[in-house]
């Protein structure tokens, strides 16, 4: 029998709905399996810190130390409420990129993925669409101006200025190359490489260290494509990529485009994987306006614990069984408020509704 | 009898057939109206690299210097091309960036159009267009990691890294965001203020002086949204906007993610403006692939020359008038075969006939 430790940090806005539905899944999964999962809840982000004066408190701290695999909800206030909290204690400073820095998360795999037959969640004509979107952007998440240093002032002319930095070492390329290739190779060995290098010195760089690693993988074709140009492709034509590769904060962007073209970044889950541990999150915020309501969709909450079992503890086959539930839900025509318009020809159902039914599935 | 120079660098790949086709439609507005065009051609990006040494040649900075304003077409080779030029001779490099520089072309000005009666051409679903997209990107230029120090070396750990800095300070967004507001204020007075000030802290600056410029502009109002946000919201529903304001990398990024949902970048002029000159380019790249086939669509380079009309010669309606003849050639059912599909129920014709078409309307 496997004894796994599971850090549940529900997080704020709707994390705690949404997480609620994928600790269903689990269970699920861990009464038909040789695996027990202790569950360890900790808090999180900003409610955390208006309970305890911190958005990453000790306690939670040494709760993810001792978990196998960390499950994550969205984290976050709305642009008028985060300025409750001082800049560097506000949850995305003071939680999420100490998260990734503390254990390392430099992989971030977010699948972009629409099958045929959900291509109605599309803001996209369904020809664009053709057989289905299903492409995954590798994103660095540990460097670049994310962790680079950051300096605010006032200049000699007494000018308020603000200087940050962009960085990268070869090392930190190389190890996300890594991931990216296997990645590709594993899959239909199409890697675009996605950069800046007609501006940025970092792409240089970067492209430099891709095509060493390129050597490694010569089964894999790899395409380079500017950040512009791929923002542009991802509109136009999304079913040429397989494998994006990217640094950090054009992963940002180009992630969210993403789930701006699956039709919604309710359908977008994470996995972060670092060199000893690994985190899973949905690729969205907390939306605070819906928050309470019953109406968000936990397929990126429960899609995130689908993508644990596959990376965290090698459950591939369930993680495949639990993918085909939620799909297989949206098969029968239910779908949930922040997904579907009424009058869409869907059965509207809640939070907690669409997770009872991904459990009946399985 | 008004008197203008403009400089035409009508660029590499495809910018000498659409720049051709553009001096047509200056030679129209010349001969009805009590103006004279003096053009000076100039060579500029990889075509002048390879002629003279230099992607931005002396005469050329010269001539740009007398021009009261200048048009410019695409530049750049392709991926493989461009490792012919040392990295820092690079037309985006050598010639681009500096001319941007030169001329302090801090306010640039990316319209992202689109009427109900073109639809078509967008990837998009008919009701996501709905009554047609209409905003403006208003990206600063000559900022952020654009121009920030960049250093390339090995560290004490013996690695190759990089670094460069993205930098800006109050007078830098105090000006584009006069741009930004005055623009809003003519139109439909709503702004998106476009950030990542929960991870940069170039933002957080950003922020505070939009909201010091917002009080001269109460009636306008603004929406703050996250740049990851903005990517998802420009696929899901781009008729919420009316005037984007963002800093120079996000801004390009986040305009050929517009000329995506358009359908084409090829659907994109732009006005680049500095205290004292302005320049007006495509927002394309030059398009190597489909280069003197006659086959581009000029669309991008008339629509600068319609935005050099109304900016820099206060021609205003003929501004108005080239817009229309170009939607017109459309409406008419005619495209080229960048823009559209054989069999998508068009008249195929070539550029120079598109440039023909546009003369004859106007
Ligand atoms: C919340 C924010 C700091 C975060 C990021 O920028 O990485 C989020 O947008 C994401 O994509 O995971
Ligand atoms: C060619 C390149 C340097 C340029 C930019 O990045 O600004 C282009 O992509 C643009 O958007 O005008």
């Amino acid at each position: 029998m496997k004894h796994y430790k599971i850090a549940i940090l529900a997080g704020d806005g709707i994390g705690p709905e949404i997480t609620q539905e994928a600790v269903k899944v689990l269970k699920v999964i861990e009464e038909r399996n040789d695996v027990t999962f202790e569950l360890l809840p900790a808090a999180f982000g900003a409610c955390a810190y208006f309970e305890s004066g911190s958005a990453f408190p000790h306690q939670t701290k040494a709760i993810c130390d001792e978990a196998d695999a960390i499950l994550k909800g969205p984290i976050g206030l709305s642009h008028e409420d985060s300025k409750r909290i001082p800049i560097d204690e506000q949850p995305e400073r003071g939680a999420l990129l100490p998260l990734r820095r503390r254990y390392n998360t430099y992989a971030n795999f977010r699948p972009v993925s629409l099958p045929k037959s959900l291509a109605h969640f599309s803001p996209l004509k369904a020809e664009v669409i053709g057989e289905g979107i299903d492409l995954v952007i590798v994103r660095e998440l540990v460097g670049g101006l994310y962790f680079g240093e950051k300096e605010m002032g006032v200049n000699d002319a007494g000018l308020r200025y603000v200087r940050e930095t962009l960085e990268y070492d070869e090392a930190q390329i190389y190890q996300i190359m890594q991931q990216a290739f296997k990645l590709a190779s594993k899959r239909r060995k199409l890697l675009h490489n996605i950069h800046k290098s007609n501006v940025l010195k970092s792409s240089v760089l970067w492209n430099e260290v891709m095509e060493e690693v390129a050597k490694e993988y010569p089964d894999v074709q790899v395409v380079n494509m500017l950040v512009d140009a791929a923002a542009t492709a991802l509109c136009l034509k999304p079913t040429q990529f397989d494998v994006m590769v990217m640094e950090n904060m054009f992963g940002d962007i180009l992630s969210d485009q993403g789930g701006g073209i699956l039709g919604s970044l309710g359908l977008m889950p994470s996995a972060c994987i670092g060199p000893d541990k690994a985190y899973y999150e949905p690729s969205h915020g907390s939306a605070p306006d819906i928050a309470g309501k019953n109406i968000a969709n936990p397929y990126s909450m429960i899609g995130s614990v689908a993508m644990m079992l596959e990376n965290s503890f090698d459950m591939e086959a369930e993680a495949k069984n639990v993918w085909a539930a939620m799909q297989g839900v949206f098969a029968d025509g239910y779908s949930t408020a922040d997904l579907s318009k009424p009058g869409s020809g869907v059965t509207m159902i809640s939070t907690v509704e669409f997770g009872d039914k991904v459990v009946e599935k399985l």
